[in-house]
């Protein structure tokens, strides 16, 4: 990890109160979804130590026009772009603010089969100012384990943990049978944000949860379109 | 896995002998993407023993309008709509062959880590009519090793597997240091789909190849982006 993301991020929350959540009731989903995208060319910039850029610079390296850069920084106030371009480390602490990463989110894994056990050790969620603190099953063989440096508990411990750790979200990988009464006990139990990899899709209409699904079988589906479009 | 997949797939191949890449040039990208999704929950009425459905109920069980679905389903012709709703299993199947689910696109996985062992293992790539036949890496420790039925192999036999096995896919779960020079050599050896799972975007414009990128830390960073509104 560099230790750049949190000097970075820990100033800039005191500059402005840590308030970051300002003017943005207009944003479209659209521009929403290529914000993380720019959040990691900027961390890249700022490992090569690029001081400033410029939106023609930035859009031949993401592949979009300049004119798109523009129009998604004008949603947040365009990040004071003068002379030559953006202030790379700037634009980096803004668009970290409006993502969240400098709030460390805490983080639960509901499910430790193959895939729960890959994103508990994957440095995703560092890079992302996310932090993972358990990971929950039903199989006795794995409770007990860690992963990572993350302790496996029982799903009959989950309200109980909840209760004595804020958590504010929980990544849902375990069998998509499972994944609506599990969704509907970490909602009751105040986890507002669920990352949802079951492939069932969840409707908790009367809770105010974020949900997040991640269909990596749709992702395959559609590469297997273009191939089959050859 | 359920054999009506098969059974169904096979007989409307033989039906309109294979072929199912027609008049789509002109379909926009957000449909394509959709189409997944309607195969997803096609599969599931045909679970259910559904025979027909109209759009109204297709768009109350997918939270769309039955006017997007009617759209989307015109792209490729209707799908044969009349009284009473739509043929379940004939969509399934008109959805499935549009996917390339009967082509059974034959895949490799490069990279033995835990992302990699985790979709080793995972049924999704059956439920789409992909074949993942075998696993690389540079880990001797991994080497010689299966993963679910998959042996692991050195990523020093790679060409040499090309050129015996024909493979569609290549799922890139690599590290993205590496992903450059591994997309490039699977490029030069015919694989014309990457599953790119490895945070880093590639760029293979002298070759025609059809790349999929799967940001997870994107989907993370929008929750996060909800979450940080709240």
């Amino acid at each position: 990890m560099h230790d750049f993301d949190q000097t970075y991020l820990d100033s800039a929350s005191l500059e402005n109160g840590g308030s970051a959540a300002t003017g943005r009731e207009g944003v479209s989903p659209a521009v929403i979804k290529r914000l993380p995208r720019y959040y990691r060319y900027l961390r890249e910039l700022i490992r090569q130590d690029k001081l400033r850029i410029s939106s023609r610079e930035l859009s031949q390296m993401m592949n979009v026009t300049a004119s798109q850069i523009r129009q998604d920084f004008n949603c947040f106030g365009g990040f004071g772009q003068q002379g030559y371009g953006y202030n790379v480390k700037y634009l980096y602490v803004k668009i970290s603010e409006i993502l969240g990463v400098n709030r460390h989110f805490r983080a639960i894994i509901v499910g430790a089969g193959n895939l729960g056990r890959a994103l508990g050790r994957n440095p995703m969620f560092a890079k992302r100012g996310v932090v993972p603190t358990a990971m929950f099953d039903v199989n006795p063989d794995l409770i007990g384990q860690t992963v990572g440096d993350l302790p496996v508990l029982s799903i009959d411990e989950l309200e109980a943990y909840l209760a004595e750790h804020h958590t504010d979200i929980a990544v849902l990988t375990l069998p998509k049978e499972v994944a609506a009464e599990a969704a509907l006990r970490l909602a009751r139990a105040g986890v507002k944000g669920l990352w949802n990899f079951t492939g069932r899709e969840l409707m908790l209409d009367e809770f105010d949860v974020c949900i997040e699904n991640v269909h990596l079988g749709d992702s395959l589906m559609t590469l297997c379109y273009e191939l089959n479009l050859m």
